[in-house]
């Protein structure tokens, strides 16, 4: 192995060993503490992100990802509260859960413990830097961060101001580490590194989790990609139904939980789609739409197979007429990615059975599905919102970046 | 991809639909079903082993292994028994846990549902085969199993016997299915059908099981190796030390939770020493020992740097003397592999901190390591013991099997 890459996990290694000591007190005291220096330290990290940003414009990257890239006083100021939402959050470790006692005596419980040593993947946006940091730290994870290269100048002021804040309090300084290599073979190793790092969470598109899942030999915690749909039942309240297909679609496009691709229940289709057409064209949404929704929104293109499973992240929805709640399911659980999924209905056989049958994440009734957050569900933060199964699935907070370990008290039992 | 595989994805996924629907009575109906089924198929699964059993030993195949391929009318009783024993349980799924009304009127909560699509690869035990199912089918998750080569025709059979049960029940056939070539090339692309496939679980050696992690990019739940320690503190009732280390030692000596490595605190060393060197050797146990232990105990050989990291899964136990709790905590962490240790202590302090900063999957104060299994810990069914942090950690029962989605109740919420 890389002697950089195996010294960082030596060190991680031997940071998880006080890690597991530390008191929620002190975690709190160092997050505010970098906190601080990170507003203090405004100028320099203007600084350093300015060599990130000029280097950007040569390379001619797009304009969205340069804004992405760039910090300014308010976006450190944002990182800097972020530090301080997470000082007030229950810390989660340390919990005693269903401690029972056994017929031969022991008594056998489930503590909430860190997972050890976090690594983070993630693309050229400093502020997931800091964000990664609090979360992991907050939990007693040690972190070590693999940036993308557009933000390295970036990245190590930001992991500079947190070491300093961390020696000033005491702690160990490797509780956080950055990858200085940004190339791919060291990512490609990184990935490898089962003895030194117990998960790996990506933090990106599509084409990086799909990379790490892909070369990762770490379990990985996969954050994901959302084709989510909502179904217009035949009792729903088409009123409703406009508002948060309206709601979903257009209140932010570029999101994970906004809405896709549009299913809609024949018997409703004539009242529901022109109107919805109208509304949708007032927002600037592109309809592609199947045959029988094509003929009652003016406006709409022709849909093909593949924008049935599309996740636009742009003005655009799909929309297809079905027969059934059977058939939305169906259709639903072939083309989703296991995100977030709605219905709008007054019935409730046909509520409960898409609550049931829907294999997503979240499933709502009646709502709209940009309430999948780690905020609007009540976590208070967010490492990112699980689309796999194991683990984690849905909006992750705090526990997520957690495991538990059985403790158990005995008074000399042997085995029969 | 192979065509036969992508058959079986399809199979998997359209049975996964119809799990959703399943209750429970049916679920115990199919499994009580199969456990007479395989009763009265003991001659015809007994010729299919015969024939395993046969290559086997042509193939100079080791004893113990072709023990372990042997079908008997007593082992068929044994596999019939644990399918009965699964409807005792109860069934996790559908249970809704955490549901909370948010400000803005969303009933949010968590269902536990299957995981979906379970892959099981395992070696020549047809009785996993049998395992497998029930604890997959309990948990309404469909399995597809690919079994060592050297047991494909008990496999076959027993796989027989189960879809023949489940479509006399009326369930899908396919809630079972087993991958009847069983080529290394088959197994490899396998491990990479993400889109079928949510889970993958290797059942059987360390070689077995790196190669899994290694290869899959299916997230993996590991079941690991046990190189377990046993720590004597100097407060330690020394009788009761005695006893526990022969009873972790010996009870039984091939099994993950058995333990490996001693260590004794240098103040008991002379007193414990002695007397348990005579007791391992009445045992026949091989001891590796230190410098200091080995001077107290005879017949023992010296210990090389290996032994501290060595699951022997045999008669053999490394000893060393260590000088204080931290050096006996830093040991462990550094050799171990995560799995179960312990602590013989009589003082308080010693006994929390080694429970809090010992890193395993279970830690115990003055009990054997054997206990670390899913029977002892009451779960009444085992599926193994994770040796990883994510998803579930030490013993498995059935909840390991199972995930959780978010069912959200409204009533025309939107994002502002």
């Amino acid at each position: 192995m890389n002697k950089m890459l195996l010294q960082l996990g030596i060190n991680a290694k031997e940071a998880e060993n006080t890690m597991r000591t530390i008191t929620t007190d002190q975690k709190n005291q160092v997050l505010a503490a970098v906190a601080d220096h990170l507003i203090a330290s405004t100028d320099k990290l203007l600084e350093a992100n300015a060599v990130d940003v000029a280097n950007a414009k040569q390379n001619h990257m797009p304009e969205g990802l340069v804004d992405r890239l760039m910090l300014s006083p308010e976006r450190i100021e944002g990182m800097a509260e972020g530090l301080r939402q997470l000082v007030a959050l229950e810390d989660p470790i340390g919990e005693v859960t269903g401690m029972k006692k056994r017929p031969n005596g022991l008594l056998i419980g489930q503590k909430r413990v860190p997972l050890g040593v976090v690594g983070i993947i993630y693309e050229a946006r400093p502020n997931v830097t800091a964000d990664a940091f609090g979360l992991c730290f907050k939990t007693g994870n040690v972190v070590i961060l693999k940036g993308g290269s557009d933000a390295i100048h970036s990245n190590e002021a930001i992991v500079d101001c947190i070491r300093e804040s961390l020696k000033a309090c005491g702690i160990t300084e490797n509780a956080i580490q950055l990858i200085a290599d940004t190339s791919r073979e060291t990512a490609a190793e990184f990935m490898k590194m089962n003895e030194y790092v117990d998960v790996l969470i990506p933090r990106g598109g599509k084409g990086l989790i799909k990379a790490v899942v892909n070369q990762s030999t770490i379990p990985v915690i996969e954050t994901g990609t959302g084709n989510c749909h909502i179904y217009v039942d035949e009792s729903a309240d088409l009123d409703m139904a406009v508002n948060i297909i309206l709601n979903a679609k257009t209140q932010r496009v570029g999101v994970c939980n906004a809405c896709e691709s549009l299913l809609v229940h024949a018997n409703v289709k004539e009242k529901l789609l022109p109107v919805l057409a109208q509304k949708l064209k007032e927002k600037h949404v592109e309809m592609r739409a199947d045959k029988e929704a094509h003929e009652l929104m003016p406006g709409s293109v022709d849909a093909t197979e593949e924008d049935w499973g599309t996740e636009y992240l742009d003005y655009i929805l799909s929309i297809k007429v079905v027969y059934s709640v059977d058939e939305a399911i169906a259709h639903i659980n072939h083309y989703n990615t296991g995100h977030s999924e709605a219905i709008i209905t007054n019935d409730y056989t046909n509520a409960q059975k898409f609550l049931d049958e829907v294999d997503a994440a979240a499933v709502y009734v009646n709502a709209s599905t940009r309430f999948t957050d780690g905020f609007e569900f009540g976590y208070g933060a967010e490492i990112g919102i699980s689309t796999q199964k194991l683990h984690a699935r849905g909006p992750m907070g705090l526990l997520a970046l957690t495991t538990t370990k059985y403790i158990i008290y005995g008074n000399g039992q042997i085995r029969r």
